[in-house]
């Protein structure tokens, strides 16, 4: 068995000058910036999920990254990936923390230590914080849904009733899990919110739940799963969500009995 | 001069089955949903930006399009583009309304009622909801985003912490559009939200502007532009935008005095 | 019924000072060209799919599509989307003739007269010869394949074997038709070859399969089809190759009576 | 200093199934198939890129790639990847031979042995032949492309005929390179042509070009590189390629003293 991980890495990746090059000449046209961004985030996927790590759109012209196990030179490479293939460059803040906050601030200091997001003097740099490629332990994934939300939302109420239901959700967990403890959670697409959280017990998870109810009335399900790398981790989260899903529960934890396969 | 936009024609695209698909026959690889996600997203922004319309990511397996003047057949074809291309298909609904909720609403409805979107065997379906293909008049989008947002967050705060802020902001913007005005609101990516408005005063905009500091502390400005397409009206509002950006003012309209160029 | 069109129009799409670029400020990383290339083509595939043309990525850096219908500044657009999505531009020949190659050279002298592929001062032109966007008639497409090339090579033979034996029949065919008819030839993937053709009678068909097979040895058969647009053309060509791969016949034409669902 | 290397591995990557999917249930719109294609493509330069692999597009169906060092599991990920982000699997035979065609002869071989490429049943095989993941030593890249072309060609003949003369040229040297050396060319674009081959003195390189020029007219430069790695090998070979575009010599090494930054 691992033991309880001491530290994460998170990789700031932000598009170099990106606001004044969408307006120069003159403003580009929305759907085109829109598809920009999109494959830029689809080359990040792409990127670190084959490291087995995980990415967040963000705000698209700063992307968020779980990078454990992945090095300085890996990262030049995906530098050198997008200044061979898009119209823009990117620099990137590796973080590395002992709680996914404190990962993702180093991350952001490091960057902001080499110059302004819009200095166009301050291309692909590259700033690390802590021992990049060198974390050690599992990490902990939570992976909340929506209860039910095909038939209480999507069929029943119009889309744009739906989408801020959910953003709520989310900017309620986000703000919960950071404040409290120190995590990060993101939406990830549909009703799904994807957490980085440090090592934490069943009512630490109630207890996000319960603050999300009270502010929004949104009855989330949880799924935790603990790996090595954020892709297992991620994975025996959807596993116990799937679980949820049967069972009914509430929350769920990854058995290590259960068998993976991949 | 074209007159005041009597109707706004919206499209609902809705992922076939999407949430099944993606643990079936295990939970699939997070990375690779994201990726898949991102390009779908980016092929509809491309597809509508083709007929100068405007794409919202919304929730991924839900996304918003502005369509007026694309058909049925027009539509039809971005499903078989999907159908080729991917490994999902789309269903969608087109609604006409008087307002972006209205449409937005009929749209839903319309898609709603071919059955569930869970539903294994409602895939590839195309629901109207009035007189798609033929909005007249002018429409207006309103940018947004947020004053100074590279100096007072990107170089100062952790990412983390500014991508809070402006999710805080965008539900803020969106709940207040909607229910005064029946406007969509929805986030573009760096700090940028544009809304999709009926024809409102300055008022209306300053009132927003103030719902959302007051709520959350963050001060918008905003670019407003009136076109026959959403891409003329988007791209009016852009040159708004730049404006404030320039005299320090809040509310920008565009000027139709000014060149436009394309 | 429409009329034999007496004329054809096509684009030749060529990226700005490409060569240069690929080795500045030194040579970049292979893969990531091929990459790069790929997806401009696939852009223009898609954009003039939705113009119902066809595309050819010919030599990748000049691309070849059949634009009937498009427009000056629907190609400008296209112009616009590569130069917002990719870290290269592209300039434009458009030329319309009697006959394919009559139409590419045209549109290949109207680009030259710009200036040079490779100087950096011409870029994103867009020069035309003719009438762009008024093209009248029907015009041919002829769909090629290998009799059996899954029996007869794909499970049988090296890769590298049936590679070079599908490019040998290719030069073959389209030098063929070149030379005999003023017809395009190019390669589309698999076994497939899809050719633009002036109106020929089955003789015409029968003299390349045979000039393929005395040359290479290789069978080929070809389904034909005549339509107002390069898409329904080639997709009755499509539905007369199915016809050769059920009866045996080696030339099919597409059949006026056969329903079309699309 | 590395050794000459005894062994190379490569990797042919099938579609599953593809023929009869382009026409279920009916013929799928060419430009669809042509964006697919060459988007699947792009994913696989993409994948063995960041493993310092080469590909070639091959036929598209059937694409090829240098994969020394890549493992069984790393191909496993990318079937995983195309499984997920596309409407088609893919099926792959990974050989290590001493040349590039035994190498290849040896991945179709075993691919062949697990069923037809048409045959609904096989789908997303993985066979192998050789000690995958465990070749030594240096290879040989040849990266030729056409002596001015720009001059010469693109400026001043029709497009389809310029493409022609370079296809023309790449059948004869893949040809000569197969039969004489169990070399492998490949079309890359442009005026490019890249080959792998066993290591080869300078009168082998002579003798190649000078079968090009004799049986097709066509004057061919090429730079030669070694490296541990497809990319290293590759990109000293470009680098040699642009000593030819100086001194206008029509072969050059790279030599092991100039300095590499990447």
């Amino acid at each position: 068995m691992t033991s309880t991980r001491e530290s994460i890495q998170i990789s700031l990746v932000q598009l170099d000058n990106y606001g004044p090059w969408t307006v120069t000449p003159s403003p580009r046209r929305e759907t085109d910036l829109q598809a920009l961004q999109a494959r830029l985030y689809a080359a990040l996927a792409d990127f670190v999920g084959n490291h087995d790590g995980y990415a967040f759109f963000d705000r698209f012209d700063n992307m968020i990254a779980v990078t454990d196990g992945m090095t300085v030179p890996d990262h030049e490479r995906f530098q050198e990936q997008i200044r061979n293939q898009f119209p823009v460059t990117v620099s990137i803040g590796i973080g590395v923390g002992r709680t996914p906050t404190e990962a993702l601030g180093a991350a952001s200091q490091a960057l902001q230590a080499e110059g302004s997001a819009q200095d166009a003097d301050r291309t692909e740099q590259l700033a690390t914080a802590g021992a990049v490629g060198d974390t050690r332990g599992s990490l902990t994934v939570a992976h909340f849904d929506v209860v039910d939300v095909t038939g209480e939302f999507t069929d029943q109420k119009a889309a744009g009733e739906t989408s801020l239901a959910i953003q709520r959700a989310t900017v309620s967990l986000a703000s919960y899990l950071r404040e409290e403890h120190e995590g990060i959670a993101r939406f990830v697409g549909g009703d799904n919110i994807i957490a980085l959280c440090p090592s934490l017990d069943e009512g630490a998870f109630e207890g996000a739940r319960e603050h999300v109810q009270a502010t929004t009335g949104i009855d989330l399900q949880v799924g935790v799963g603990e790996g090595e790398t954020p892709h297992k981790a991620g994975y025996r989260a959807k596993l116990a969500l799937e679980e949820c899903r049967e069972t009914g529960r509430r929350i769920e934890r990854f058995s290590p009995q259960a068998t993976i396969d991949r």
